[in-house]
């Protein structure tokens, strides 16, 4: 069993409407330091030992399913989880 | 400046019906081998230094804006950021 963390950002050419609205919200409660937010998807996934690697599967899933190839940037890390 | 990498997920007994939903679809699409999704939140921010120790302003701003901790955890990370 891995426990797989995967974090899917917004490209940096894309505009982050979410962020800039947190952002504002940041500088209306005088939060006045804080300069950018960029807001992504944070997805934690247990995946079972299969006949195929688990990086592989994951890269598909995230391809597929998770990410939009078009404006985000994904990235993982796969942990070996006790099983319970 | 410092780069902020903010994790929040949803506490241990929460209920997260995106995450199920997503699973039904990973297994709908035959990746039987993905036992659970969790989704949450990843963002980034960006902080200039100030009076207060950056560490005591992200708290805060998670306890009073990006996270709800009724439902929700967080956890940081904080990077010292080339200034550009």
């Amino acid at each position: 069993m891995f426990k797989v963390k995967v974090y899917v950002t917004l490209r940096e050419s894309v505009l982050d409407p979410q962020g800039t609205a947190v952002m504002h919200s940041l500088h209306a409660m005088n939060y006045k330091e804080v300069t950018d937010v960029r807001i992504g998807k944070y997805m934690e996934l247990m995946v079972e030992k299969s006949d195929r690697p688990v990086e592989e599967v994951v890269k598909e899933v995230c391809d597929r399913l998770l990410a939009n190839p078009v404006i985000e940037d994904y990235r993982f890390e796969i942990e070996e989880a006790v099983a319970q």
